[in-house]
């Protein structure tokens, strides 16, 4: 007898398992594969969350702590908890003005949110939506060197304090079934036509408002005529520098004032060398196993690098987050934040800024209730010897 | 063609699996997922029976052993059977007086009873329902001073010599599955409502004679007007104690002159802090699951803690009991007895006292010939040396 | 569209998975789970299998064996194959006179049988039945000394030159899937009364030319009034001798002259014990599931044991054995030979003596198969270098 | 929603296990089986898969590559990938001409194509299909030194510069499920007939040009009232050298000039000895799981051979290459490069030459996409500190 929640009470979404069935109900099957597909076989994809449960947690009762302290100083800021909503493209897809639904949920929440340089919506706007907002930019680096700078200025005068630069994704993985849901690039198969009929609340949200949301952010820089979905798209996997390298990576660091941030990060000797060039942060992250299908989990790597650097840069984490125990287990193998993807996108999915909300408020909760279950008061005490 | 028995002969009714199968039948949903639901993913929920059947036993036959000795001493009581059942809330939601049918079937086989602070019965009633009874009570910690002092004295009164403080469980676990059976606290959802439709015997047995069943134990401190289902859950949640303590703990130890044991240990330093207040027992315990899912399984905690206290207080074990070999398993890895919550409970929302009895007998025999089959003819001598 | 053989050509029957579903489908469910089940949650019947599946072998191509050695030397004597049929009691139950079709079965390919002492056939039936045999007796310790002694010297007689003393059985294993299908000891459940029904051709072989099987071979001690097959049944369970201990096993080495060989050894102790007392063989066994759930798998317990007898007694193996490579494995690990049970009472179960020897035919041709793939001339030259 | 592509646009179909299910379906049960299929339980085949799976890989992103160097150098000769095509036989039952298929498909790629002893098409027809072919010859030694001898002739004259000894199939391996779909030798079942008569492609394409395909390459040698299908299977598995030894394969060194590589290696001592007869390569397999069950995935055993020889001898390996991620794996484990069989089959039977280079291709392109992922600008840097 075991169903989850159906109806439209987010109050009655308890996890993020709850609200990606959620999502999973109200999309068209293509945008979830999209959403919620990994590469090839998926093998990392499982990984990044059987890993994150393979851990096991440690727990001293008879430690009072009403309100454990869940506040972190990040990248030099104090913030309310270790967690950031981290980058995503063509949210447009799952939610209108998914983007600004998200920057506004998480500046609510004195979060930080990034914008992915292909999102539908500018880096203007979303300023615009989130007057508060800790706003994080990520750039994938472009081969044109005015499209980038452009857009590093844009960034600049709407306050982006932070800058994450992406390096795991210049070449796209080789998402299949994402591929399957087309019978030609950007042409759904009759089979996910016919489905998209069966979803006329997203049609009616999503599509009918303005037709497939375009990339909005390099809208500027796409020339006009290509300024629809397919061409757009095309025009973004041409422009991306899949020469980036170490070296561009320290011009930019030059470049860039405020602070920078990489991720993408799988190796501890290149976590090393992020160090050496000044990096403020990395990611530890394998894209959501989105790109190589065989590698490690987000997780395992973590246990390799913190220990490398600990202490030297600041350490973000992302790749399986789906409960309050991931971002404890993150933290006690030495992250320093997460960052969260799928989770608040099932959220944006399901409900716009509220579901994303929802999802954040989520994760706050168990995220306290595991550290009151475990005897810690202080987030920011984790430590290896709280696993098993 | 293999199947549980469905009919209403407890004989034939030959393990604690089937008694399981056979509440579920007998139980609406919503009960049923109170009674066997774990917290979150229920990663700690399987893996306290995956971790007990991995463990292997070692046999020696020609060491005959016709009638095994199982009688334990046990804070410093001969006991027939080194098993007690623990301690359980709200068991009147599966059947009428279920702390009384537990208490009746203990006492007939001369093995403690704990009754719950949250119990439907009185701690009078229960002692009034057996006499002989081998009576423990357990607190939750409660922020009115009066109110705990209270309970303690009707304790004593009552004759409890075993006092079991739990310190796991002030602050409840993330139970989703239990939440998603109500569409707000308390009420239940429409599908919930149905369900409960479906099972006249139940609603006959357990609903009509009383409604949901009020917290007997605690209703005189409970205001008038509260004193409802609804009413005394919100009343209960407010008074726990979740700023219990080692101090505190200290002080209690002062207060109670009876056996004072500790449930709630995972952690073998928590364990040797235990022994250095005084307590006289431990439970090595994770709530059954309910509680820190990703905790780890309460068999291994065990295996970490018991040579650490070993001889220098007791060692009680739940979390995962199911069978006789279970029963070795954890005695061999250093319990001096276990408690049984769940598979007792199966007995009891089955058929009462005599399901109940029934849970107790099957472990009983399956202890006897568990011991007969490995040719150990002292349940005392079990040691780590029979498994593998 | 992968499907098990169903018809009646034993040639189309390619392996002992597929002889035992045509078992399976000839019997009625009550006589198949009484052959095919374990103990309890059949953790160990599982691990039996699971056990043996997981050791790696290693080949060794270029090594020309067209015709390898399967020949051994076994408890003095030359045998064709590394293999011999175990006891089983109740034999009856699956075809008639199946211990006579056992023993032909083996007669005709010079292979051992075992005979139970709990056979539905005597003795002297066997013998008469296959003058040839290479004849064992088993023998379950009983507490009437005359008893046990009369069948000692039935044996002598019938020229039995191996006695088998099984240890582990004198208590039962608890069955419970095998007590499921009775209502009452001896009574089938109405399900499977209709089962039965439902299978006319058993009907018509087993039950209606002389109703259920009675213990042949015990007969003549039983009262005459008790010599049903409920009778019967009690009267066995009444006579084992639960008290039998290495000093009766000491006294029974001086009575027997013949080959001596221990069943029942899970533990390298009493291996050795068994070594001192003069031993000619023990059997590494775990009654193929059906005693204590939780022990150790078969095949791991002959890893710890065959290292610390070696070269001093005569090491069998059975409890899992399936296919040639299993036999490989036992024998790399140690075993100077392996019994078949369930193997071949699969056989017997579908055709009778026919199908018994269509299992012992198909073992030893994968077993020939499985040494020319090796690259292994000798079966005797196997050890644990041809492991990984 | 997930399902594969059903249609006939190759460009469609993502990867191996896609073309797999496209082959499935086109194929009528028994060719699909003796395609597919493993010996006895599978349990070799199942872990050719799951162990290369279980290898992670480490990925360095910065490093630009984009165009990763995936030439090789193999057996004294550039290649433009470590891929060629491994011996298969009895092609023909998949598709029609299907060797020459095959052969055409890698000439165009100048990959090389293995041509096996028991093909449908002629050395000869191979050659003329593909004048260009890098065409290696495998041999199946035999009985008959003049019928071998003639074989060699005959790849000589056609230009075959690398002989393939096969030396783990002389015996046949015991493919159960293959030998079920058969109710005598040769005859299908009448399951299986009705399958093939619900193939009506198939039956077009593969059976009305020729009857079930002969053994064109051993035709010469077959007496002529034997060259039917039937006839010709008998006549080559009685010619098997079953006694081909390393003495015969040291002569057969002397005899070949061109380059000599054995297959059917899984052990570092057969390695090495190959290695002191002056073998030009090995190819670590174990038949794809076709012969010894049980034996231990053919990526254990490159683990542990290809360090012992390390550059003394080319390192080929097969079984289980489904993806560029596995080449990956087995280059880093020490392969020089890889061989696929099953891969490419399931291309030749969905769409014939097209089909085996759709598979070439897909495999190209992933290991392409693979190293830019991973950092890897050339293949042959690849070693075990890419792996986790
Ligand atoms: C739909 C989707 C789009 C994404 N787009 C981007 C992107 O534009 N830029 C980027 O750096 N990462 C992108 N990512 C990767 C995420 O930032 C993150 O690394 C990954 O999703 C983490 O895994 P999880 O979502 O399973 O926790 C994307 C992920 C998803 C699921
Ligand atoms: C329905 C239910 C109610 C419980 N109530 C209490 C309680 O009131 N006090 C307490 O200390 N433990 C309580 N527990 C925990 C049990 O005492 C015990 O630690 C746990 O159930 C052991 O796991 P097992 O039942 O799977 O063996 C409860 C457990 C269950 C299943
Ligand atoms: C139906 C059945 C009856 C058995 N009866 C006896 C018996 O009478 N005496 C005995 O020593 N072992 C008996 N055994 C145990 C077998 O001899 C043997 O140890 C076990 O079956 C080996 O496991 P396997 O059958 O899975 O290979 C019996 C086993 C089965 C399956
Ligand atoms: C249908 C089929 C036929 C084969 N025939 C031959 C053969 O004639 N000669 C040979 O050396 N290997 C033969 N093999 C083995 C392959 O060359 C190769 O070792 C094996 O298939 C590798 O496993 P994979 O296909 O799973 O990658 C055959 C394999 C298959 C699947």
């Amino acid at each position: 007898m075991r169903r989850y929640y159906r109806g439209h009470d987010l109050q009655r979404i308890h996890s993020v398992a709850e609200m990606a069935a959620a999502a999973r109900a109200r999309l068209p099957h293509f945008a979830w594969e999209y959403l919620a597909g990994g590469a090839e076989d998926e093998l990392t994809l499982s990984r990044n969350v059987s890993d994150l449960q393979a851990i096991g947690l440690q727990a001293h009762t008879l430690r009072p702590c009403a309100e454990p302290k869940r506040e972190v100083t990040l990248l030099g800021k104090a913030r309310p908890l270790p967690i950031g909503i981290g980058p995503s493209g063509y949210n447009g897809m799952l939610w209108p003005d998914a983007d600004l639904a998200l920057a506004r949920a998480a500046a609510r929440r004195r979060l930080p949110f990034t914008l992915s340089t292909v999102s539908n919506a500018t880096i203007e706007a979303v300023r615009q939506a989130a007057p508060e907002l800790d706003f994080w930019f990520q750039l994938y680096p472009m081969k044109a060197a005015e499209m980038q700078e452009d857009l590093l200025l844009r960034a600049e005068r709407a306050g982006c304090e932070v800058l994450v630069v992406t390096t795991d994704a210049s070449i796209l993985g080789n998402r299949e079934w994402d591929r399957r849901s087309f019978a030609r690039p950007r042409q759904l198969s009759l089979r996910n036509k016919l489905d998209v009929l069966l979803h006329p609340g997203w049609m009616k949200r999503v599509l009918y408002p303005g037709g497939m949301p375009v990339l909005g952010n390099l809208a500027p820089y796409i020339p006009p005529a290509e300024r629809n979905a397919l061409g757009s798209m095309k025009f973004v996997s041409e422009q991306m520098d899949t020469q980036f390298s170490w070296d561009k990576l320290a011009r930019l660091r030059q470049r860039w004032q405020g602070k920078l941030v990489l991720k993408g990060i799988l190796h501890e000797e290149d976590a090393l060398q992020a160090v050496a060039l000044g990096m403020d942060g990395i990611v530890v992250t394998n894209h959501g196993g989105r790109q190589l299908d065989g590698s490690l989990s987000a997780i395992r790597a973590l246990q390799r690098i913190a220990p490398a650097v600990a202490g030297r840069t600041t350490v973000l984490f992302d790749s399986g987050i789906r409960r309050g125990t991931d971002i404890v287990k993150a933290l006690a193998l030495g992250a320093d934040a997460v960052l969260s993807a799928r989770a608040t996108l099932y959220g944006v999915a399901t409900a716009g800024e509220a579901g994303a909300g929802r999802v954040l408020d989520l994760l706050a909760e168990e995220l306290k209730r595991n550290l009151q279950l475990m005897g810690c008061d202080d987030i920011n005490a984790l430590d290896s010897r709280w696993l098993c």
